[in-house]
């Protein structure tokens, strides 16, 4: 729970010795990757501090990863983009219209009038299949710098391995 | 870059020893942070795999983490949300109307559309207002649950340090 950070950051911290990174991504690249606990994206893929960018969210879905994109591309200057989903994942486990029925069930009429607004929650039926349409998505998406390269991978939460998808 | 991602995961998959955690948090707990490349959200607060959510966009901004805090806590039942931006942020660096000028001067009319539809890009001026802003945003939202602890802090790229806000 988020009472202990401050002990366990004091470990961290005495140790710490990373203080002048500069703010752009030394590897010129972002990962999209999903908010899983069970994922750790910097131990299992290997990137050091001031590396990467790393965008996750529920599903470590494109389209709701556009805004940070931008703002990686084009102002610190990023140049490739990972996305990564994995195995087990909680978005193979529902759909959308299952979400929206729980929360017309037990919510208020505000919180459905919320639920609306975000419509889509990105819920998707089949990892790889998913990865390949969020590539697809970014390299057909108006804002993603032209020449960006793009790669799709899943991780397996029960191995710790990554598969690159394409 | 993400070609070395494979070769890197090798040394962490022959390691791995956590294979059946479970999918839902231990902890209960979702964190938002930044997607900055100087944070290590896991080694920095003492998260171990599988305790807890991580989200991380351009900023940590709240406003932008709704579907997977809904999803976070709706269907894999977290009830603790810690909220963290950072010193030396690129959201500090810029305001929203800039970055969409950016865009008309170097983009297509496809991309400027596409930018008009993202609106705010969620920039803000000063560091610990913003977390209190966020912690606002999210006390006040309706597809938060009730009784939901919240709690936001700052991490201190040039030291390793968090400090509580609020």
């Amino acid at each position: 729970m988020a009472s202990a950070f401050t002990d366990n950051n004091n470990v961290y911290a005495s140790k710490f010795d990373k203080g002048h990174l500069p703010l752009p991504p030394a590897n010129k690249l972002a990962v999209v990757t999903c908010m899983d606990a069970r994922i750790d994206p910097a131990a299992s893929l290997g990137i050091n501090l001031g590396e990467a960018h790393v965008i996750r969210n529920a599903g470590g879905r494109a389209p709701d990863a556009v805004r940070s994109l931008v703002i990686s591309q084009r102002l610190l200057g990023t140049r490739e983009i990972a996305v990564f989903h994995h195995t087990d994942c909680g978005m193979l486990t529902f759909k959308s219209e299952e979400l929206h029925d729980i929360i017309k069930k037990d919510a208020s009429p505000e919180a459905v009038k919320a639920a609306d607004a975000i419509g889509d929650f990105l819920a998707f039926p089949k990892i790889d299949e998913n990865v390949k349409e969020d590539v697809e998505f970014l390299k057909g998406h108006p804002l993603i710098l032209e020449g960006t390269k793009i790669s799709g991978w899943v991780y397996h939460v029960e191995t710790g391995k990554v598969s690159q998808v394409v």
